[in-house]
């Protein structure tokens, strides 16, 4: 997982001084262990916690680390003869905590009477936090339940994550370019392609072949692109739609992209598909433009609001000042607050580098349109990475809704909103890394989103 | 899910019935879950337990079904908005209950009062399985400890399963013949690949295109092919390897198939692997020839043994009489006992229909040389689906073993072995159908296994 210039054991030693800046006492990981998938044997592939894995560098299924005051401790059994049958040899507990830069390293056997009163952070997967549990001898509630220490814990993970390092760094941009790759093959096959499953196919290719692993469940919808987490793939593909991908690669550090397209299917935009998709890409520049240390994410989503207001008033769907459209949420009506830092866990105790916290900088009134899409906020620094996802939905929840109807019957003009049924779903999502001289596409040596389609698009 | 010809409602209604005859009371029986990947938001895909969709056909998260003399009672609730908003517009509890064919249907709210005293298999998703208690109000045990009436109906779902009906066998040729294309793209891809992920990821893009899923964790490994469940795909592609790939697709109702093909890279096998191929293609041929109802599967396994051992007597690796080096379990040096009849749950709470239960027809000897590989007996009869899958396979750990080497000094020729270097593993696996007359090759259609790697292989 690490390139050239890069000591794993140096990175991981920085990393453990960060944490110990913020906190004393002794501190539990577990790595997890893969959930079964529909009998025990046959598992879900391995993710091992990303807090573990900050900390390690390596998906150590089954271990367990102490962290206290800069110092490592492991805690991994050998492989058993069994588990060399099935899965191969592997490197021994001593030879892990040589490259890993441990402190000292012990059976599992060991584990319970030395990690006596650490603070930990609760797992997600149900048996390994009742092995937590066991171990520590006592609850460990997940974190919005969490008390001291492991709730300081939390925030302290929180903190020494939010800003990437070099080596972290590096890890994204190599997922952001397989990312990328993953789109473009995804464009590539949609003229031979007769359905969803087939891009989706043709993306996730890319993907495995550089021997990464799928972040998220992907989205490649034709035609449903304001279902906002589609995980269905039987949809035919028709000349008029547009698809919308949202396909990201995780790399074996498990640091990982989250990049959204929406292309049309026949190579042409109508021309209602080509407004709208302007007008979102507008959004997107803007905020890319914009974003940089000290600046507010919030502000950063309510450019992206206001970008998508203005537009839509040129285009004549809305009516009105597109700074008071904003402020009565009449862009809500199309766009959640989706803007999210990805650098920081919005549940510590689970949370990714990426695809994590998400803003809501409206706090009082979208949550309520967009249920479950509410999040804090928090200024911009040099070493995070942010996604920058503008959309425009059309949901029919939202818009079919009787009171919202009546509430902007004045700030949509409703009737010539009919005429983009074609236009049902639009997202654009870059990352992007906050530098000290303001950001950075982490994809910046590819092609940009707007040249991508535009290669593609031949209208 | 399901073709022209058959009746979903039907077809469920004729296993209720089936159910019916080996059990009186009533019986719950939980979809499940999806489990969290790295957060909670971000799970693994859902993958509907075995057992509930044998009985709805349809997989429905959360959803609990009650199950007593071929009456069907669907627990389940309508999607929330907040559900739709993220996946969409599904059915409502009472259109699905007239597709399934059930008698009643309510939301989850009531289930608790009308299956107490029901029989119930165990979830694997612990989180599952809490609620399964919490709702019957007692502890569910796994299946090794569960006591009466689960273990009576885990008894009779093996019974009711282990021969499949005309609209299961469908479904298992659809994913064979999917799985099939999978490997033909594999080889395809083999002469521009560098990585074994690039191989991997050819194929399982034909199974992704087909909407269907990985049953298992694909092994796809160069000159690895001794790792039984090698899960690595980082390795380089060298001219001299042998690639086995077991790889198999599902299909949406959960019926699978699993398949492995092992191939050279290069396009040429060496004398050595041409050889050692020849002999493992001749125990599964004559495992096939020999197929059908009232077989015992051991009998078979016995067959590929001694087909194997007389190859490895005529190639001057194993000295002897085969049918006594097949006694003293000579050939289990390099072959396991991993012939598996497919239709039967090896642990029915969890079972499958494929991949499941494993036979070993000389559980004296060989779960020693080979742990975790044992697995009772039980005669073939029609409507099973059953893998062949007979191997050869040089694990360091039993070949090296000195005690293994002082008992079997006589029997091996030792120093030729070394001149074999070149072919760690091989598996040649198919799916197979037991018909009233013998048997058939689920990918009967396609070329066989012989054919396949014949054509890509030039020499």
């Amino acid at each position: 997982m690490h390139g050239l210039h890069f000591s794993l054991a140096e990175t991981l030693r920085q990393r453990r001084r960060r944490l110990a800046a913020f906190i004393d006492g002794p501190i539990a990981l577990w790595a997890g262990q893969p959930p079964s998938r529909n009998f025990p044997a046959n598992t879900f592939p391995f993710r091992a916690s990303s807090h573990f894995l900050y900390f390690t560098g390596l998906p150590l299924a089954q271990g367990v680390i102490l962290l206290q005051q800069g110092r490592l401790t492991l805690f991994l059994d050998d492989a058993s003869p069994e588990e060399v049958l099935w899965h191969g040899p592997s490197p021994g507990r001593d030879d892990i905590a040589v490259q890993i830069g441990a402190d000292a390293a012990y059976p599992l056997a060991d584990l319970a009477p030395r990690v006596q009163g650490a603070a930990t952070i609760a797992a997600c997967n149900p048996a390994v936090l009742a092995q937590q549990e066991q171990i520590l001898g006592r609850p460990v509630p997940t974190s919005t339940q969490a008390t001291d220490p492991d709730r300081q814990l939390a925030a302290a993970m929180v903190q020494v994550r939010l800003c990437h390092d070099e080596d972290a760094i590096a890890q994204i941009r190599e997922a952001a370019a397989v990312s990328v790759a993953a789109h473009e093959a995804g464009m590539v096959a949609t003229p031979w392609a007769t359905s969803a499953a087939e891009v989706r196919a043709a993306m996730e290719r890319i993907i495995l072949a550089h021997n990464m692993d799928c972040a998220y469940a992907s989205i490649v919808t034709p035609h449903h692109g304001e279902v906002l987490h589609n995980q269905q793939y039987h949809q035919r593909l028709q000349p008029g739609h547009l698809l919308l991908a949202d396909v990201g690669a995780e790399a074996p550090s498990r640091l990982a992209s989250d990049i959204t397209l929406t292309w049309p299917v026949s190579g042409h935009f109508s021309p209602t598909q080509r407004a709208i998709y302007d007008i979102v890409l507008a959004a997107h520049d803007a905020c890319i433009a914009q974003a940089g240390p000290e600046v507010e994410y919030r502000d950063l989503h309510l450019l992206a609001c206001r970008v998508l207001a203005e537009g839509l008033v040129d285009l004549g769907l809305l009516r009105g000042d597109p700074e008071s459209l904003v402020e009565q949420d009449a862009h809500a009506l199309f766009f959640p607050p989706r803007c999210r830092p990805s650098a920081r866990p919005r549940r510590p105790r689970h949370g990714r580098p990426r695809r994590s916290g998400r803003l809501c900088p409206r706090p009082a009134a979208e949550p309520a349109l967009w249920p479950g899409l509410s999040a804090p906020d928090r200024p911009l620094q040099a070493g995070m990475a942010v996604t920058i996802e503008p959309g425009f939905y059309q949901v029919p929840g939202i818009l079919n809704d009787p009171a919202r109807r009546q509430t902007y019957r004045q700030c949509v003009n409703w009737d010539y909103l009919t005429h983009f049924n074609d236009v049902r779903g639009i997202r654009i999502e870059d990352d992007v890394l906050i530098t000290t001289e303001g950001c950075q596409v982490l994809t910046a040596a590819l092609p940009t989103q707007a040249e991508a389609v535009a290669a593609m698009v031949s209208s």
